[in-house]
């Protein structure tokens, strides 16, 4: 039986009241502090190689395929057809290797802030980074704020805000100004999808996500979902998917061709089954967002 | 930041590699040896009061909802008519006030094998255990596989297994004979639902278990499903549903009437929404009951 956990040996999340912990064993693979945070490799014994940033669990090799599936399949079968795509952050590689598992994409463009993080991932996490040499990909370091900034009008299909939490580097792209440009980039019948903190972890944060998504995508066309993701606090996680000019989350899509797709990529969470299911939510998560 | 836990005022659960802890407030309201097990209650600041089991959180007042409204709405809606239910463990009380939410509920049988767990939720748990004392319930205070191999045959509509994890008194609710008396004392077209650990954490026991039940009701009529539930390990959760002559677990579902129901008894957690999609699992889910 466990009678103590210290940093010395353990990854630690959470705040004063609880706590998720990952044992590490004890040797760093990677640790750099960047002009942003810290960046640390471990190896974990339940969770295999763990990127850390600035102490807290950013994706582990056992458990991330979760993650990246959900953020990415669900906008891909949504949309039906993506051809130019943005993703702001994701530096580990993860979304970006979900991404070009779709025939029909023909560029990414990713914004990844801190350089730090890419090298870690290429260094070490190897099933994540994969795909960041893929000729398709556009990797440009960078703000991914002055990036939407700048970009022009209705240029990608799906754009996929892949943050951390909002604070620190990850801040500026929970605000309403951001999604505006998130919006205005999107072409007509784009798709967006975006890291929206836990329900139960994080209320506040994902209620305030989803209200400004609301306000520039307008109230019916913003979705949350949930997906289960074991090694990040509280284990209940959400994306949000917004829809410019009305695309519905599921309705269009095709349960055939996510069965085969999903067959042939050997995926680990994501299915046509759980494509709508991840939509249905928990009563407590509705009043959050004022729906209930 | 947390530098250092300790079990003087935390409640650590998991294993050598990954630890989930919620922080009490030192002194604990109700601390008692039962010939089974070591009961007792805390105050925490996150959960609000918690019971724990040899010092493990069975329930906290602040998310016991959804453990207790998934193990009984699913399994009551899915049969539409329940009237005799017998319930094994479950002393907290929780299950037994979400039976009773039902009108066409006659009578519940609780077998429940260790009284101190019934008197700590009486005396601090008052949420958990305000049906306790209904005069449709029966409590009893014994070993519930004795219970169910003494019972008639197919006296009840619903039988509850809301046990605790498989070590220790809740050994013998895992397995073959003990659902076989199960499946026998179920009416025709009755349904059961038993508490059966998380995919991630317990992997291994929530394959057998769901095995057990195919073996006992036949594959096509078992079907597990997955809740989220933050204080329990990975947050993760699965109860397995299995129907004696294939009653379909949401085919028959009238969603008005469970929306009806969800809003008059102001539940927090399930809805009509929830009721399909928490049966949509994750492809390692499947690959875990051999499916995919």
């Amino acid at each position: 039986m466990l009678l103590q956990l210290d940093r010395d040996h353990w990854l630690i999340d959470g705040n004063d009241n609880i706590a998720f912990s990952i044992r590490h064993q004890g040797n760093c693979l990677f640790r750099q502090q960047s002009p942003f945070q810290l960046i640390e490799v471990f190896n974990t014994p339940e969770y295999g190689k763990t990127l850390a940033v600035d102490g807290l669990v950013m994706c582990t090799e056992k458990d991330e395929a979760a993650y990246h599936e959900m953020i990415v399949h669900i906008p891909m079968f949504a949309h039906g057809c993506v051809q130019d795509v943005l993703v702001i952050g994701g530096g580990d590689g993860g979304t970006v290797r979900e991404i070009l598992r779709h025939p029909s994409v023909q560029a990414v463009t990713m914004v990844e802030i801190d350089e730090v993080v890419v090298r870690a991932s290429c260094q070490h996490l190897p099933t994540l980074s994969s795909a960041l040499n893929d000729p398709k990909l556009q990797l440009i370091i960078g703000d991914g704020i002055e990036y939407v900034q700048q970009a022009q009008d209705e240029a990608f299909d799906l754009i996929v805000v892949d943050s951390s939490d909002p604070i620190g580097p990850a801040e500026g792209l929970f605000n309403l100004s951001f999604f505006k440009e998130v919006h205005r980039c999107l072409r007509s019948g784009g798709v967006m999808t975006a890291q929206s903190e836990s329900p139960w972890f994080h209320a506040q944060a994902f209620a305030a996500l989803n209200q400004c998504l609301q306000t520039v995508f307008g109230q019916a066309y913003v979705h949350p979902y949930l997906v289960f993701i074991p090694t990040y606090p509280t284990g209940m996680w959400s994306f949000a998917y917004a829809a410019k000019d009305s695309r519905h989350p599921w309705q269009n899509c095709d349960h055939s061709q996510i069965s085969q797709f999903t067959k042939k990529e050997n995926l680990q969470y994501y299915n046509a089954g759980i494509h709508q299911a991840a939509f249905q939510l928990p009563t407590f998560v509705k009043t959050l967002l004022g729906e209930a």
